[in-house]
């Protein structure tokens, strides 16, 4: 803890920091689609939630996102509404200002910065994902369709486009589940080259909690998760609350 | 290899077979120099290589460019040129046509593909980046300046910037060492957050070769190399030239 209060030393700082999972750090597991109505942007406009379909989404993509949607929806018992375990979480493409880094940056780095995955204003030309949380299984699939400026090999994302991916997803729950982390160590084993314009899921789950370490696995497949194409291990470290606010003064 | 004949199965695809690194495939170590002159792009007009300097580029940058540039030029003696061991690598936007993945694609999305770490035009605004390879200590160095685009936690970069650096690196030089190759894994240990602006250099060298796994380490650090970002090692696997080309038809 020594450590890490130093100037963040050992480990990078996650974009759990970002807007992306901003909610995170301010609401309860109980109360996460407030977030997608009652906002938390500390800026006068609401933002847009970049994980809303688009016209860029291919037919596949929009489906499987009906369906995770569909059981975010709550069931009505008796006239009460009851809510299950699923919940989707909102992406915005601007950090909160409360930047750790931000003694390092120029006025106007600060004012341009973008989260990196969601960079580009034309739909469909790069990230185009959602996230659904599951808090009772502290599991999370995300729906990822890789756009034509992902390349790496002709005609397949890049794996650094894929390793991306696995931060997001894997920090995102980790965040979730633990609060405030930073990213230690990816490791990601390439199984299967993935085109461009692929739909894909990407499985995340708790391995285990070690006291500030959260463990996760992740796997990146085919919709119908005949086909794997990545597998991974993220391991994330617990930051303070306090150590986020602490370069705000 | 049966396994990597069969539908690239096994390992994804790197993005060797990009134009970034498409000289490697069809010209000897010895005259890698000669690229950035002749052209072995196929199409009409001379390509932009991504490396060269311009204005977005931070003073450091351009020093610690300027330090290992100089390092390319040949010595006279007795008045004829000698070259030392290292050499620049060209950088461009584009891959190359034979795709294998060609056939997953449409044609508007094939038309349109970019390198991921190619892919903004706004100079400065995400990867800058230039790699200098050392082919007798078969090392590399690349010096990469990280745009306000390529933002994780709030100043900093995110770790899949970081990591899609590292993939983009150490493919480079297995592909200089190895022929065409596929990254199979990358294991990253993220020891500090970076600042978002920071220019950094990211070392990386053979550890071995066994059969067709090539293994390579890397180090990302501070340009004075006091400060240790991340540490990764990569490991990828050769892949038959037949086999780039075994799609064309």
């Amino acid at each position: 803890m020594q450590q890490l209060s130093n100037g963040l030393k050992g480990v990078r700082l996650h974009q759990l920091l970002s807007k992306e999972t901003h909610g995170h750090l301010q609401t309860s597991l109980e109360n996460t689609r407030a977030i997608s109505t009652v906002s938390l942007w500390p800026f006068s406009s609401q933002p847009r939630d970049f994980s809303q379909p688009n016209s860029s989404w291919s037919p596949e993509m929009r489906k499987v996102y009906d369906h995770y949607n569909t059981l975010c929806d709550p069931d009505t018992e008796n006239g009460e509404e009851k809510r299950g375990p699923w919940r989707k979480l909102p992406s915005y493409n601007r950090s909160i200002k409360y930047a750790a880094g931000g003694i390092h940056l120029s006025k106007l780095i600060q004012a341009k910065a973008r989260l990196f995955t969601r960079n580009v204003k034309e739909q469909g030309a790069t990230f185009e994902y959602v996230v659904f949380v599951n808090k009772e299984e502290k599991r999370c699939v995300c729906v990822f369709q890789a756009g034509h400026l992902l390349e790496g090999a002709p005609g397949h994302v890049h794996g650094g486009a894929i390793a991306t991916m696995i931060d997001t997803v894997t920090g995102t729950l980790a965040g979730f589940l633990s609060g405030p982390i930073m990213t230690a160590n990816l490791n990601i084993d390439y199984r299967s080259p993935m085109p461009l314009g692929s739909v894909v899921l990407i499985h995340s789950a708790l391995d285990r909690k070690e006291r500030r370490k959260t463990y996760i696995t992740c796997k990146v497949s085919s919709t119908d998760e005949s086909k794997l194409y990545t597998e991974a291990t993220a391991l994330f470290v617990s930051i303070g609350v306090g150590h986020l606010f602490g370069s705000r003064n």
